[in-house]
């Protein structure tokens, strides 16, 4: 088990001055991680902060998520790590979903197939709703990176309690 | 378009005054973040040491990886999100799948389904292969929760490169 | 569109007359589609018999179907058609949730992987329930040849109304 | 084990007088899969032409698979067993990889959503391609009534050798 030692200890200044000698990019992701934090105070969840995903509603029926592609995405093998495209793709189709029957869901299943390497500036994950049903609604979502290549496709199954 | 500002500066003393001025929790997070940072130098990926994920190959026809649950994992609905679900069945997976073949694959297709809400303290994925080919392998995995409640299934396929 | 003309007359002495004349093969097959047809005016459905479907339920939590390999059941490349393997799937995990429930239920979705081609003597698909819910039970199954090599695998989610 | 016997004698006789009595649906049947058996001497296989499926190639890359309902395709709920729609499904998307590659696949794996019992006159089919590689190709494929109800819709990953 090669877990890392969690922060266990609440001494501020100790966790200061930790950071204090982290490198530039430790600090950086630093802040980022503090700044997703208070931003889930009063938004929406924090890795939704964290991985700074962005959202464009302005078609509901074709809603849009974003994630910049960072090295903290990536697996070992130097591309995004496919549980953050399917992250990605549960947003877009949840999103889609969601934006039908005019509250959220969860989702009862999920498919995911990956075409192509996630490299690039960013993925962009399109939701699109396949069938409305009274409780289950049906979604797909196209992964792409901002060259229009396109990354991994999904479906799914929402369920939206009545 | 609702994305958070990017740490835009490299102004070590800003940022540090920043980070002093967090609460607990996100200085906490700050601490774990940049920690996972350097983990990665030496290490898995960032995301590996930033959810603390633990893995046990005791038995390697069925390797177990572990997520502690933390409210950064969840949902606006309170639970796990399904994306991190899904990227834990991808790591259990993958890992019987790798652990077949004796290198790392990459994953072609994976469908997960979600039984029950994830809570609780720690999310269990346990692979098994379930076919192994000349370049694809088949595989699937089962999460419980720490009471052994089963939260979601999943199966997915692998490619090896020769 | 290259649909072979439908049995366009109800001229019974035509049509025993064009019988009499098929050769011993395709005989053999009409009479095992009229007699499906007759068991299944007093019993399951057409193609349950017709594709002469075995089912033991002798163990009610691993339901067995099994299914005769026969040239009629393959696809053009000498092989058992994938929709014909995914029919008997449906059929093994459909009723490992029917068996629980104590009510048949409909089958929402499936997902199939098939690891070798369908060949030998017959399939036998072997069904077991994941997780069983108020409304939605999740199965499984493994397609299997009579010497034990796997086949198929598969999932599903089947609802069952109250 | 509730398998009807097989056809177990070649006495033609034998076999012509059991059809000759029997009913006239059923004498139907026996002489539809009496012209399938010989339609597959020179050309495709015996259930597409029992099944009487057609085929419009007209525009390559969305091809066209129908099933005219009939009573002989339904499960025993009434509505066209689950497996049939899966079969049509691989058909349609194996024949959008297919003409992409200028030679048939293997289907490796599909996931089939339910949205809709079919119903009605006959099932359409239409596939798509979702991304060509090397030696996998995506597909996916909705299936529609007469009417244009959206009854299933599915998703799979062909190989095809080089």
């Amino acid at each position: 088990m090669n877990r890392p030692a969690p922060v266990e200890t609440l001494d501020r200044a100790a966790l200061l001055a930790e950071l204090s000698e982290a490198d530039d990019e430790a600090l950086r992701l630093a802040v980022q991680a503090a700044r997703a934090v208070q931003q889930t105070r009063h938004g929406f969840y924090f890795l939704h902060h964290f991985f700074e995903e962005g959202r464009d509603l302005s078609d509901p029926r074709r809603p849009v998520v974003t994630l910049p592609v960072t090295p903290w995405l990536m697996n070992p093998g130097g591309m995004v790590h496919g549980g953050v495209t399917a992250f990605l793709c549960d947003n877009a189709m949840g999103m889609a979903s969601a934006l039908e029957k005019g509250r959220p869901g969860v989702t009862l299943e999920m498919s995911v197939r990956y075409h192509k390497p996630g490299r690039g500036e960013r993925l962009i994950a399109t939701g699109e709703l396949v069938h409305a049903g009274s409780l289950l609604n049906s979604a797909r979502c196209e992964v792409r990176d901002e060259h229009g290549t396109l990354i991994a496709s999904a479906s799914g199954t929402f369920y939206h309690r009545r």
